[in-house]
């Protein structure tokens, strides 16, 4: 088994509203409404792929009863901690007409200490059954800068590989108990090793002093432009096909998903960078975040190169 | 006891974005939920007014379950019927910087056949029981437009006063049905009578239309200005203070709760009036909607003029 951790879980609600702008009043007759998050969007994929997945973390109220309701429909094993407040609604208002993307968030619940040490129960239980934990997104109030990281050490107690897809405050100090694998963007990852240029050569030195400081995989994706990768010191390139792209948003979550799946599989590093991309390049075929058709990820492998260059 | 309906029962959300625009991404770190819908806020005002009041309508999914747990929280009676589908979410974004407000109102619910003779039992049993039944607001889909219509008859076959607070068809057709009170716009009272101009002569001649076609009680809030009403045959014109308005929405459903209590508790004609436009105005002075203060209630009354001029 695999486990995903969304600690901040959402709904995550699309609105279609031709010609949308502030100061009057819409009616949103197509709504599209699913469980969101980062961790629920790889827990998503891996159950397509056909693994098999738990998604934990912290839910809400109504909202996260509702959350957890979306998961069960959707056939993928959902076992969060309920704490008390609402779970965020995560708002997309997409105008069909103009184009434009209004993204609307709200915080989530504030989480107390006592559920912070119910949740670390809950990782080193379910850790002891899973092959790999997937850590993933930001944290919600009242949550502990290195609290990735405790949550990390607690999943590899067990047995578990710990893996980590966030950004900011919560990388940095997530990557001190050393994640097995980490998928830092182009901008954050010379950011983790003090630099700050964008280059490939600036991304190719910070994906080797992550190495050797420990982490052994690290993915850096590029978006269309595919992927640079470090894995267990050696460096590799990805190269992915041109596609029609109709909703990206969610093809990191699909990535990461690709890489563990691969990675729980057995997989040579060349094979888990193929999945990973194959996974993200196919959700981007999507219409909804974390969403993938297994024919797409299938045909999209035969297409995909990854070249070892060190 | 007071019964209100509100068929499409809502999650009014409100956000506070500053600079709030369309195609960027918006936090919304403070926002404030409540049960709304018309017949909702009536009820709040009339529960603040001291007298016993059972909410009711169709809820759905876990927003309907959220509606009926904030009612409860208030210490209002919530008796409601629950349908598939989910209640739906009314999202008022306020910028408080640019002074701009946009609203974005889900459809809600499909109410089905069953539903419907559900709520009309319903009805009968509440009205059994209760001095007035108060049917406010839009109706979901699903509903044909003679639903209040329906509902009224079946209002006053158990004894209960019937009032009317809605527009359109719904409003047209359920004038049918005689309800005891109506509570139209300067627009709509008009439009009711077959005429068209909106000044003063028109809207009279419009109350006395509808006063001899067996609506005992018209009555056309006309904002700031007060409002003109008929009642038993005689014509009203309200004058009432001048106020800092924080938020006049939910002004009208404050009225019609001011409206009904005084009627419940037998007051004359000029104290139903008086009674109407202090909660209004009482309301209009709070930032949430169907909410008002006593204390403001009781000092407004002194300033508000009722004249009968026929």
């Amino acid at each position: 088994m695999i486990t995903t951790v969304t600690l901040n879980a959402a709904i995550d609600k699309t609105y279609y509203i031709p010609g949308f702008g502030s100061n009057a009043l819409y009616r949103a007759d197509e709504t599209l409404a699913t469980a969101g998050g980062k961790g629920i969007n790889v827990a998503r994929v891996i159950h397509a792929l056909g693994e098999e997945v738990t998604a934990t973390g912290f839910v809400a109220g109504y909202n996260g009863m509702a959350i957890v309701d979306m998961l069960r429909q959707e056939g993928i094993q959902a076992d969060f901690l309920s704490v008390s407040g609402e779970s965020r609604l995560c708002l997309n208002i997409i105008d069909p007409v103009g184009g434009s993307q209004t993204e609307l968030l709200e915080a989530g619940p504030v989480i107390t200490p006592e559920a912070i040490e119910a949740m670390k129960a809950k990782i080193e239980e379910l850790a002891s059954r899973s092959s790999h934990v997937v850590f993933s997104g930001s944290m919600p109030k009242g949550c502990d800068t290195d609290l990735y990281a405790n949550l990390i050490q607690i999943a590899r107690s067990q047995g578990a590989i710990p893996i980590l897809d966030t950004s900011g405050d919560a990388l940095i100090a997530g990557i001190q108990s050393k994640p097995y694998l980490i998928k830092p963007n182009e901008h954050e990852v010379t950011k983790l090793t003090g630099g700050s240029a964008d280059n490939e050569d600036e991304i190719v030195r910070a994906i080797q002093q992550l190495m050797q400081d420990g982490i052994s995989n690290v993915i850096v994706s590029l978006g269309e432009r595919g992927a640079l990768a470090g894995s267990d010191g050696r460096l590799y390139g990805v190269s992915i096909p041109r596609v029609e792209t109709v909703n990206a948003v969610g093809s990191g979550d699909s990535m990461v998903a690709g890489l563990v799946v691969a990675d729980h599989r057995g997989c040579s590093p060349e094979e888990r960078l193929k999945l990973g991309a194959a996974c993200g390049t196919a959700n981007a075929l999507m219409p909804s975040a974390g969403m993938v058709k297994l024919s797409d990820v299938e045909s999209l492998l035969r297409d995909i190169q990854v070249t070892c260059f060190s």
